[in-house]
This record gives structure tokens, sequence and C-alpha cells, in this order.
């Protein structure tokens, strides 16, 4: 789970459709700039990225994972990353979970959705049961752990996201109802 | 709201920072192929696109727009389209609702998200009261009106999703609640 995606620019400079130099101006009929090709006539459209990922459930206990990745390498998270073409939301979300952790759940349930509008992002989080104790560190992850509400690394985890979203579902797990929770995450919270 | 953003294909030829000819191959530790500038190391992640849209209510009666636009001029629709840069999830909603029917609405509930994992999309829909009856036709509508369920224009809905989440929301006005579902839309029945 990265907060910017590696290598691609905020500022587009050519075409990847003619490899000419873009222009950034306001479309014909549309109401902001974008980067448009005046040699083949291709607008660049840029949009918010999905960061798609689950609290995995065991009892009382929930699975985080220890980060061997920059950034904030070392610190704990839920198993969350960027949402890939062509894959469902819930696909997704047990992708990462398989690719961190080496887990399956038995099913996901829509949880929260946080708004990082400061960085274009917004996280999907889903929630739902471990299938078995079968899990290890994926190839992005020092270890993996469950952790009871009081064993959480309260001020080692990676995003503040995380840490928003992982005190709303001990608030629920309080009730036994998880009801579809909306937030807002500000830079100066961003980690 | 369109099912494809203008312009942008789904093959990059070019490098958008450098300009040079891009490869396309599995990136070292990654394990799916991506687009790679091998002059400037740039690696372009593709990502799917979310619309943002709402179910804007008057009492028993729901707002819908005819568009204006292609794909599926004349045919009638939620207010909806592509989340942009830098705004939440419920701004994008409320900016779509006031482009396409000049409409304001007092709050907006998270209802509803529609994987169409074939052409990479999510669609995010609210529902939420309007404020008033203060709306009209925006550029990309043809004209605006509110519906009662009998009087839905079923066969003139411009994407299946529309019918979907309409279908569902007519089901749940009878119990009065408006959980958040989740659905997938496949590609037979894409329109």
């Amino acid at each position: 789970m990265t907060d910017k995606p590696k290598g691609v620019s905020n500022k587009l400079k050519y075409c990847n459709n003619c490899g000419l130099k873009l222009d950034y101006r306001i479309p014909e009929g549309d109401d902001r700039p974008r980067f448009i090709c005046d040699a083949c006539q291709t607008i660049h459209y840029e949009n918010p990225k999905m960061v798609v990922g689950c609290i995995p459930v065991w009892k009382d206990r929930i699975l985080l994972c220890r980060r061997s990745i920059e950034p904030r390498y070392g610190k704990w998270t839920i198993p969350a990353g960027f949402f890939e073409q062509k894959e469902t939301v819930e696909a997704g979300a047990k992708r990462e979970l398989y690719e961190e952790a080496c887990a399956t759940v038995e099913f996901l349930e829509p949880y929260g959705l946080y708004n990082l509008a400061f960085i274009s992002q917004v996280y999907l989080i889903f929630q739902g049961p471990l299938k078995d104790k079968n899990f290890r560190a994926g190839h992005e992850s020092l270890e993996t752990r469950l952790f009871k509400e009081r064993e959480i690394p309260w001020d080692d985890l990676a995003f503040s996201v995380v840490r928003k979203v992982l005190r709303r579902y001990f608030e629920d797990v309080l009730t036994g109802v998880f009801p579809f929770h909306m937030g807002d995450i500000l830079p100066e919270m961003s980690y």
C-alpha cells in the first residue's frame, strides 16, 4: 500500500499516443484544464486512484501486516493496495490480502470509504472473517500477526486511514453492527 | 456520464514524461505487465476509473436527466460522471448533479457500488433529498424531470447500471431502509 504510484508524474509532458508535446488548457465544452495533444487530438484525463483493502477478522482479533516496502517500511497496516484494471473491488481486496498476508477470507462486506482528496485517492475498505489461520508474510510484508484491540500497535500504524478505520471497527465491535462508513483524511493526518 | 473517456487509449505507446517509446513487460517485483519507459524508468500504471452519481429524491419522485451527449444521446439517466482529481466522492456526485441538472441536495448518503470490471470502471451511487425544485437541464442534458416509480422510462434508460440501482431503490422505498448495496454489471447487460 503506497500513497503515490511509482513513476507517474502529475505533470504530463508528452502524448502517450503519438509522442509529441502536450498543451495544458481547458478543452472546448469542458470546465477545467486537461493535457491535450494538438497533433492527434487526444485528451489525457487524469482521475483519482482507488485503494482496496480489508480488515481480516479471526474471532476477537484482526490480521495486520508489517510493511517490508517504502513508504512506511516496518509499520503495520491492513492488507490493501491499488485497485487493478479489469477486476472487481472485492476481487482486488482479496488479491491484496493474498499478496500481503497469503490469507483468504470467507467473504467480504463493504465497510468504509475514505477520501484522501489532497492526493486524489479513495480507500475502499471491506471487513470479513478469515477462512482459517493459514497466513504468513507475503513479499511486501516483514511479518503478519493477529491482534486483539488492546494489542494494536496504534503508534506504529503505517497510515492515518488505517488508524481511523480500525478505531471505528472496534467501536462497532461493541454493538455488533457494522454499517458502511464514510470519512475524510486530511493532509495533516495523512501519516 | 460516458462509459469510456474520450481519447485515452488502452494501449500506451510513448512515455508521457520523456516522449520515447514504451515497452510492455512485467516490472521486477511485480506480477503483471505494465508500460515501462527504459529511458527515464517511468512505470505507467493504469487503474480503473470511478464514476460518481446520485439518485436525487423529491418526496415520492426522483430526478432524471435526458442525455444531450453520446453515448446514449436522448436516453434517461441519473446525474453521474467521472470522478475528478482532488475532490471527495460526495463533492464529485454533487458537482455532477449541478452540472447535469443545475440542482442541489440537502445531503447525500452512500447507496451502492457497482463493478463494471469489463471496462475497468466502478460506479459509486449516493441518494439524498433535493433541496428544492430548482432544477433545469445542464449542458449535458436535453431535459430534467421528476418521475414517480410507475413513470420511470425503464426502456429508455441510458445504462444498465442505472436500471439496476433504480430497481433496487424502489424496492428499498417499500421498507424505508436504504442499506449500502454492491453489484456487478456484466458486458451483456452494459447498456
